[in-house]
């Protein structure tokens, strides 16, 4: 299934199907004089006698949120640069959510800017594969440094999925969640009871397609998040500062700041989030809910007040829901934000 | 003097005038709850008690090309973070041309783009300072990694150029020479007659508001440098490698590019130029004419190879002229380009 962007201009397709990279790619491909690979490393390992027997001499890079720190991006552009990329050579960039961030951001910047095409190997990865984000992590926190680029063309191969080891199943989950979440009640109803005992991963593909729909037309309306995009950040707030400290995947800290964000709409608006039967299901399908109660609030204050998203000094900027259907950016003042959360804390 | 942009969207101002900083920036400034500095050393040491003693606590970053590494910028964007710049702050960068390259970097990527202001200090920033081009410089080049990037405005008060050491004189003057040079013969010809035997510095500002608004009109024309945006490289191929080689300030390697521009443009098109007058003309006021005949052609030709412009391998791109009116962008086959530069060689 190919589905296009409808921005004004430079649009690109998403092409979502099983076993379909080598022939989609090569239609690209055979446009630009000369083509550089970047791929993360286990992703490699698993598929260079297979799937990605085709690719000659690619720069294979450490597998991961390792790879999205200044000294590999150096690294890997200083051996883009000595092997001769040229502005009108295309990258494809092979691999997670991380390898994505960090690629696209290669691309956004090397030579000031070259074509690139982002092949997503997890379930996390088809979220940031759309929307145009790039970025690196700073010593401060996570994706502080970046840019808004475009990906030529986004080609998910979901035979990619087939390898994903549990850990990483749980991670994407949480953003094919957050985005049915965003889309309606029935949708994520209907998810809930797709997944009620276990995650089985040849259910999701329906889902993942609903998901890359909602979040395109979402950032469609608004890119450089100055409204709507802004619900995508629904559960991150609290999701990135416990992923810097307790180092979990992005997607299983993102369910985690879902649990805080319903808990936080229920008390501020009153929204009804049955708050019990969620945190049951999470805890149900192995995400670590117990950090919910062990976290050091004032240390997650201190990372949260970090978040780019803020814009007044004395208070954080939050997704939460004013009903179960309408999602809404307010901002939390710090002081009620550490209560609620040390409230959460006790329930759990 | 003010000139505005002309572009789509996201037009600027270019504030031209002298003892203009304070006033013109207020203006900007009040509309940002917060506001951070980023100074060339050099500048702050000469006008922190004066024309820049309104300013509380800035970045004061490392002078000129130095500071257009990863590592100093890595070490910049930290502090910035560090001190809480939000999406919403406003970035002013104060200095040369190195400074505002890799300041207009920075606003670029933190956090994914904020607003900034440029404010030139020196001859050769009123160049880097239109056109939305920002860089740094990797191990293979400069200005390799960077991204186009519009500034918020540009204050150039001209009350900076007083201070300038006769080397920056220099080094800016060949790029207000090359704006001439690309407007027309007759106005060469008068910034020629106005600078006969020395360049005084109080006599520019009319050639400056002239080159500033030929480069705009380029600019405007073709903002992502795939047509005639390519003529503001004129004696740019050459000169980067020298500059690299010979670590000599960036619009005096510039001014030794046109030369060989020039000679070019008379061996491949008959362009007429009087070659030995250009080449007097510029020995008279000190620029380093010597090295044109010191070059290591292998040497120079090992780097232009590296030229981000290039898009042919065994060609390298270059600006020459096809009479003297009519600038164009040529592939010159390698050996034909090592050949011409080793007879200019015998012509110094």
């Amino acid at each position: 299934m190919d589905i296009s962007t409808a921005y004004k201009d430079n649009n690109y397709k998403i092409h979502v199907d099983r076993n379909i990279l080598k022939n989609v790619l090569q239609t690209y491909t055979k446009q630009y004089e000369s083509v550089y690979y970047i791929i993360d490393e286990n992703i490699y390992d698993i598929y260079k006698d297979s799937k990605l027997s085709f690719i000659i001499s690619p720069l294979v890079v450490t597998g991961g949120e390792s790879f999205k720190y200044v000294s590999p991006l150096m690294h890997t552009m200083e051996a883009l640069l000595a092997s001769g990329i040229k502005r009108n050579s295309l990258l494809v960039v092979i691999g997670g959510g991380a390898t994505g961030d960090a690629g696209g951001f290669i691309a956004s910047i090397i030579l000031r800017g070259v074509d690139y095409i982002h092949v997503p190997t997890t379930l996390l990865a088809h979220d940031s594969a759309i929307g145009g984000k790039t970025a690196i992590n700073s010593e401060h926190g996570k994706n502080l440094i970046g840019a808004f680029y475009r990906p030529r063309a986004v080609i998910y191969d979901l035979e990619f999925l087939d390898s994903l080891p549990e850990d990483e199943v749980l991670s994407g989950f949480g953003e094919v969640f957050k985005h049915a979440m965003l889309h309606s009640p029935a949708l994520l109803d209907e998810l809930m009871a797709a997944t009620e005992n276990s995650i089985d991963i040849t259910a999701l593909p329906p889902y993942i397609i609903k998901g890359i729909e909602t979040k395109m037309k979402i950032v469609i309306e608004d890119e450089h998040e100055s409204g709507s995009r802004k619900f995508l950040n629904l559960g991150h707030t609290l999701a990135h500062a416990v992923e810097y400290k307790y180092k979990i995947p992005h997607g299983q800290a993102v369910m985690l700041g879902i649990i805080a964000a319903l808990y936080i709409s229920n008390e501020l608006n009153g929204a009804g989030f049955d708050l019990d039967a969620y945190i049951a299901y999470i805890r149900r399908h192995g995400y670590p809910v117990q950090l919910l109660k062990e976290m050091d609030i004032d240390e997650m204050m201190h990372f949260m007040q970090k978040d780019k998203k803020n814009h007044r000094s004395d208070y954080i900027s939050y997704v939460v829901f004013e009903d179960k259907n309408t999602p809404a950016v307010t901002d939390i003042k710090i002081e009620d934000l550490q209560n609620m959360l040390t409230a959460l804390k006790e329930r759990i």
